[in-house]
């Protein structure tokens, strides 16, 4: 066949995928799982007004493309205009997004080794340089993410706070105080995904005028929303309206919309599902405690389990979860890769973890 | 505050939409529309089917991002390899990602003027330039569109079958015969959105490993399932495997891919909703044919009322019928602008735009 015309750009990536999703996992195993917590999802699911919500929405009809209640509801939410806020199809999209319209081919990005991949992707997919800082005791480390970014005049610097994969956070006054570092003209991109269970004083006040800081906030983990494809994001009008320059304006799906301003609405059962976060990572903590293992302090739906060895360790006891029927993912670089990373479950999901724990040990032991 | 760094191209962009939303026009206006005619929406909605698929999808889980249910369906429903199969968050974001992949900074795109406005989006976003020719008698014209793209090296050729907003469409041996004069190297982007409800004998038979075509289809229209954002791309396996580069490889929704699945196998609802389709074009003919107005033969699920008089005659009547309470578009290029484009509505709707066109034309008249 003709070759493809590809942009130079283009036909320099590759075609792969961020992340593989557990149901390809499934087909390649021929079975489904047994208990799905690798992907950070709310297994508690979203509030029961959400899901009546979108069942009640007339899905022929497109979604309103400058998403205006929920926009409003949020910024009524958080005390602020409605020009603070841009909704997309999930934080993913809102990333693509905003590297699109800042970083072009000789233009740099930072973040951290090991970090969110699918920032990443968009950086590559954009043509932007990625330098990457360590981990400093499994925590981002702002300081030397800002002195990097000095360095390398970077347009944006990333980082998730409280921090997937390790589950780690820093405290609001420890964010307040580095952002006297955050270079000019460099923009601090800080995914909170998991702030709504995170610690009180964990979000660091930022005046919402202030231009060096879009924050990054979704209904897919806490809120239980991840298939609806919901995030948003809170920053300066400025950088907000830019969004208006190259997203999908008619993207969002019209039932999404409808399921994330009921659930924002129903602040009861959020706090009842971070209750209940609570006590999942607690009995995670238990059944690794139970193995001989120890637990990296988490504000996020997820714990990281140190397996106390090496990456290739840790690989192996993911992959004989995997055998026993458990999807759970880790973190891919050293030394956080030491690590198995699980997502708050069920009762049911986590006595099927408890069970296939000590199996896969063993058989991570050579057993 | 500080410039946002924005790329050249980026800054160079408006932070325009390519369409305004029927709900920012009710906030405007301070009441809902009566009827909502505007957006070649299904207001006979999806199959039951697909209705219940989605409220019983578990949305607290991400979709697969491979798509893999949906695209196995598609495949077996057209005799293909799923290979030859891409699903988007509708044909907008399809559009997007494959500009994305061939078009930039000096690269050129042919279209029809007055054709679809989000695919002009896109390649401005991507700084491609655009060249367009003009309709032929309310068609959009493959020998002129190939012709140009010869000229000027085109990347990309874009050709709606049947055609929005004129609802017109060529036979499938005409685009057959057309395609031998599709320049080398230059690919054919034919948007297909409502080929479900257009005469058989509309869709060119294209071989699936032909480079030079890609096909846009989607669950928006005929199928009822606007606001659940599903497109799909039919076309060469390296052509499809190219979105893998860029797209948001998450961004569907969960509930949306379920819907799909289920509208797909239910046929019998689309055939159904083809004759709804054809009843209510009818009575739209009708009515502009007792208001002294002809119509332009159409083989979407809208119909074009020529309006007699200039551009802005119509776009006068187009007014008055918001102000009646009808939501209506129009296209925006002479000498189609001459036109209204009224959507099929129930007979309820039809009802309120019977009564509402006599008045909106005697305001447009200076009443």
């Amino acid at each position: 066949m003709t070759d493809l015309r590809l942009t130079p750009l283009a036909a320099s990536l590759p075609s792969t995928v961020p992340f593989v999703g557990p149901e390809a996992q499934e087909r390649l195993q021929g079975r489904a799982f047994a208990a799905r917590l690798g992907a950070n999802e709310s297994v508690f699911g979203p509030s029961p007004k959400a899901t009546a919500a979108m069942a009640e929405t007339d899905q022929w009809k497109y979604g309103d493309p400058e998403s205006y209640e929920l926009r409003t509801a949020l910024a009524a939410h958080y005390g602020l205009d409605m020009s603070h806020i841009m909704i997309g199809e999930g934080i993913d999209a809102l990333l693509g997004y905003l590297v699109r319209l800042f970083v072009g081919p000789g233009d740099h990005v930072v973040t951290s080794l090991g970090a969110y991949p699918t920032f990443n992707y968009h950086v590559a997919g954009y043509g932007g340089t990625l330098h990457t800082v360590p981990y400093v005791k499994d925590h981002e480390d702002p300081a030397s993410l800002f002195a990097t970014a000095a360095e390398v005049g970077a347009k944006l610097v990333y980082l998730s706070n409280p921090d997937n994969p390790m589950g780690t956070w820093h405290d609001a006054a420890t964010l307040e105080a580095a952002l006297d570092h955050l270079p000019d003209g460099c923009v601090l991109v800080l995914d909170e995904a998991y702030i709504e269970c995170a610690p009180d004083g964990t979000a660091p006040r930022i005046d919402p005028t202030d231009p060096r800081v879009i924050r990054m906030r979704t209904f897919s983990k806490v809120y239980g929303l991840a298939g609806a494809r919901v995030g948003y994001a809170i920053g300066a009008a400025p950088i907000i309206d830019a969004f208006n320059k190259v997203r999908n304006h008619f993207g969002m799906n019209r039932s999404a919309q409808a399921g994330a301003l009921a659930a924002l609405a129903d602040q009861a059962y959020l706090s009842d599902v971070a209750a209940r976060i609570e006590a999942a990572k607690a009995r995670i903590a238990t059944i690794a405690h139970e193995n001989g293992l120890q637990v990296i302090p988490s504000a996020t739906n997820f714990i990281a389990i140190d397996c106390g060895a090496d990456g290739a360790f840790a690989k192996a006891v993911l992959e004989a979860l995997i055998e026993e029927g458990i999807f759970v993912r880790m973190p891919f670089a050293a030394p956080q890769n030491r690590c198995i990373r699980i997502s708050c479950g069920t009762d049911a999901d986590l006595d099927l973890f408890a069970a296939a724990l000590p199996v896969a040990l063993k058989a991570a032991k050579g057993g």
